[in-house]
């Protein structure tokens, strides 16, 4: 038993360095260009846990939303009560294949990307979201080059996180972390209704 | 150009269609049970972006974090500052490469595992998140029998996000949604130091 106690506490002493070892190496002091994609669920969720984490130390943080259908979600329920100071803007058109007219669609992300720019350039925001931008990237609703271009001129101080199924290979490639959330299972799939504080 | 609007036109509406009908077979009302896994960033960001949904529409939400390391985490100060409602407890040992004591793991588990359980025995909570519990059911520390039957014989008003690395097959059964989060790209391995409002 006491032998087993020995493995075991020596086994972790030497994970312990290993970890220990990554942690010394990560010195950079840079702020982030996260990129969340992939077809799964839970990339604009994980921005939004990334938010909350971020109001915990009292930063700054903008959030334009790219895609958004007509109902209310939890997220912006949650925002408007808890944080009217968070700036969120919404491009409110709904989903492409609802609103089924192109040309208002760019107009509107247009606007929309008029408001990321402001965000983009404003130093006093430590955190920008750009939810389901990557829609608006495949769709040639905006230029590749002027949003990477933003966001690479960015200031210092501020990270930004972008989401959306398919990231185009010029996103990835700014970006200094990268995951991609795929799903193994998803319940709406076997005939479960999306569900409040959960998928809404 | 006209030609081009409806041919986009007729395009989304098609795709309208497929969206709807997917909706409209999904009629089942269930809470579920979500598992997080794979090796990438943004499992508990996840859980913590579902909390911040649900308190939106005012669930009652528990958190027992399994795994939690000596510093303050921005969702833990968030919780505490914004929702000191919210049950959070944490099983505070550290990681187990930092404790290197396997008995006061198991013990410190097995006390975590009944707050745990009180929360899924408890129907005025609406969401329990189980973070990073993967790792107690593969280091054996929990048994997996007892944890599946706990989370089955849950309130039918509750739902249940477990995360963690490497979930176990007998979790992923009973999940109704699996979400693999994998890193294609990870700053802190290009040497970026973890950073508040994002890693932490």
């Amino acid at each position: 038993m006491i032998n087993e106690q020995n493995k075991h506490k020596s086994k972790m002493q030497k994970y312990k360095k290993a970890v220990d070892k990554g942690i010394s190496k990560a010195s950079k002091n840079k702020n982030l260009v996260i990129v969340l994609t992939g077809n799964g669920k839970g990339k604009s969720t994980s921005a939004f846990g990334m938010v909350m984490r971020s109001l915990g130390y009292g930063h700054k943080v903008g959030i334009i939303q790219f895609i958004k259908g007509q109902q209310k979600t939890g997220e912006e329920i949650y925002i408007s009560k808890y944080h009217p100071e968070v700036f969120l803007y919404q491009m409110n058109t709904g989903f492409t294949w609802n609103s089924q007219d192109k040309d208002n669609d760019i107009k509107a992300a247009e606007n929309t990307w008029q408001k990321a720019k402001d965000l983009l350039q404003n130093p006093k925001i430590d955190l920008v979201v750009l939810d389901e931008i990557t829609y608006m990237l495949n769709y040639k609703y905006l230029d590749t080059q002027d949003v990477i271009h933003a966001i690479q001129n960015r200031p210092a101080n501020q990270s930004v996180i972008l989401t959306g199924r398919m990231a185009c290979q010029e996103l990835t490639n700014i970006a200094d972390t990268v995951s991609i959330i795929q799903d193994e299972k998803h319940a709406f799939k076997s005939g479960i209704k999306a569900r409040k504080g959960i998928d809404l």
